[in-house]
């Protein structure tokens, strides 16, 4: 019955997106992610095991993925007001971490600091995560908006992460005494070796030079490949997060709070402001321009890309920090994700529908919290922390709480 | 024009199969697996790492996808006649090896090869090379062959293998003087832990539980990992086949030649027969028996399954056997299939198109033989054998069959 009711609700008022398919795209992602996670805890697949798969998606799944896409990219679709606002806003951010960062920390690592809590806030886990999401939401109504992905991620990847290399190179000139290789060199081949900017290069010449068709004898050959992205990287990505929070410490609190506001909170605001600033006059309609602010902000939420991890641990520097702040902004930017969609249909929807909406939602976010709830509940009472006095109080709330949501859920079934 | 050809052949005469999309299927799959050789031979994967792509597949990709298809299984639309007919076809085969090879074999390991030979005869590649080749060919003609795969592949896990591991563990009694376990309770664990069988019985439970329809909630996290099977599976194929032919030595050719005929010759034979015997009178037209039959005769020829190996590898019985031939197996199995499948077509097609396709058909043939003989010319030129004379003349040969080779092409082109 929820689902007819969702339906329902899309249909009558025509939003901008298909909010009812975006519980079940985060599900998906997360779901795996989480199956990832447990492997990795319950050693099915050991941390030298995880390279293997690492391999096979970054190496062939995700090449194939980008060749595709790029082939069958229709460049008359591009509203390249978009392009640019994203650009502008992450050109904007990346200085903006870039010199606080400068200006704050601690002169013996404050480049590599600079450098990649740069490339950490502009980064996102476009494809992994990204795809799938933006794909429920605009599949049905704006599919043009899934090239933008492609088209976003490579030119970030050119353009801000050879700087915060160089930033990194330069503490290491600065540390180390002995002779270095040709650092430009060095940030040459890092660029041109980073599979996505390859092929992404490649798949622009092969749209051209095969007219925007792949041939048919090759196409169920990339297609098998690319098919398998989505589940292997978002396996691959629980898998990377197995122990990565234990390596938090204290003083590396703070940074870890202000990168995760600059990526979720500051890096989606600027992504909208830009389009509503550039996107004026050149967009037909006010709601195509409404939908596409909206389509910006979401963008902007997409967590941290895992390969910034794997940056760090190249330069090793800066590891904790940036491993732990991926794993925070994945799992945050779920709720962010979900909620924020949610708020930018509000304005869009007739009253009828939005009451059984708000009552959908209510229960969506009811059943996560009831199952998190059940969690905390076993891991108190099988600690026996419950029998000191202040955990004895936190263990009736949350049985009052868990009561109360049980019987919302009920209300909504009923 | 190729594709033209074929698409117009294939609607003119109507034929039961879509041979045109068999090149293609079969291009994906044996592309994607030497995608994996390479990436195994280069060292891009190791050995170790290999083992994590490969758990991913068995116990994450392979499990989601059978609980998918169990689900939505439709029996109203089984032909219970055909699995009947496979399953007597495999006990048939499976009980040949085993005495056959119980009579020859010497008697210091008779029962391991009694047991392993008669596993490798009669377990097929069914989900990573079987069903995108049934899809390719039945998608559009009779999609209800699809879930044969599905119906036929557990009880064969179920009922033969068992057999064979029992004749294992017969040998393991024999050679081994020191206490074991329970012989019946490691059978039980073994079948049942098993990722297909589990599967298979939960998802059968599942799928009168939700009444044949996977809840909308999950079915976005279960097709996710569903789908990344395939192109994971294929390439994990190709990893494990690295370095497996230079185990092979002189005196198992014999073995060799013999199981590898039983598996690809006789099997499809037997299962084509058990059909022709079976189904009569049961289907409504003859066009419809005379399609069933095929489909037997090409799931027959199914390449060996790499679980066999690891049965070898669990018992260390039999590898060097079980591992080259799963091989060999493997890559005749495609030659077979191609040509098996467009000769089956011909009595079924009218003369005018047949031509067409006939072209076709030597063009794609062409096309294989020529990189074939220029990697052939190329080793004899880079080894420098071709100074010696009987080298000359191969050489030669060779060079004069790749000028005809591509001199067909162009005909064809043209």
């Amino acid at each position: 019955s929820n689902i007819s009711h969702n339906t329902l609700a899309g249909s009558a008022a025509g939003p901008h997106m298909s909010i009812d398919k975006l519980f079940p795209a985060l599900l998906e992602c997360f779901g795996i992610i989480l199956c990832g996670y447990i492997a990795g805890r319950a050693d099915i697949i050991t941390e030298s095991q995880a390279k293997g798969l690492g391999n096979f998606v970054s190496k062939f799944a995700l090449p194939a993925l980008l060749f595709k896409n790029m082939v069958l990219l229709d460049f008359g679709d591009v509203i390249w007001a978009f392009l640019w606002s994203v650009l502008v806003a992450k050109v904007t951010v990346f200085v903006l971490v870039c010199v606080l960062t400068l200006m704050v920390a601690s002169p013996e690592s404050r480049y590599s600091k600079a450098g990649l809590y740069a490339i950490f806030a502009t980064q996102s886990n476009d494809f992994a995560l990204g795809y799938p999401i933006v794909d429920a939401l605009y599949r049905s109504t704006y599919p043009e908006y899934l090239q933008y992905i492609y088209l976003v991620a490579p030119v970030s990847l050119m353009l801000l992460n050879p700087i915060g290399f160089a930033l990194c190179e330069v503490q290491r000139w600065r540390q180390a005494s002995h002779p270095q290789h040709s650092t430009l060199g060095i940030l040459a081949v890092v660029v041109l070796q980073n599979p996505i900017v390859f092929m992404v290069i490649v798949g622009i010449i092969s749209h051209f030079a095969l007219g925007q068709r792949i041939p048919a004898v090759l196409s169920e050959f990339i297609d098998g490949l690319a098919n398998s992205f989505g589940g292997a990287a978002l396996f691959y990505l629980g898998l990377t997060m197995v122990g990565q929070l234990r390596k938090l410490t204290r003083d590396t609190g703070v940074a870890l709070i202000l990168l995760i506001t600059a990526k979720l909170l500051v890096m989606p605001l600027v992504c909208k402001d830009m389009v509503d600033i550039l996107d004026i006059g050149v967009n037909s309609t006010s709601a195509n321009h409404t939908s596409l602010s909206n389509f910006a902000f979401l963008y902007g939420v997409f967590p941290t890309a895992p390969s910034v991890a794997i940056y760090a641990g190249h330069y090793n520097m800066e590891l904790e920090v940036v491993t732990s702040g991926m794993v925070i902004s994945t799992f945050l930017s779920a709720p962010i994700m979900y909620v924020s969609a949610w708020l930018l249909t509000i304005p869009l929807m007739d009253p009828t529908p939005l009451v059984t909406e708000l009552e959908n939602v209510s229960f969506n976010i009811s059943i996560v919290s009831l199952v998190a709830l059940v969690w905390t509940i076993a891991v108190m009472l099988l600690s026996r922390k419950f029998n000191r006095l202040p955990h004895l109080f936190a263990l009736n709330l949350f049985l009052a709480q868990a009561f109360l949501t049980c019987l919302s859920c009920v209300s909504v079934c009923v």
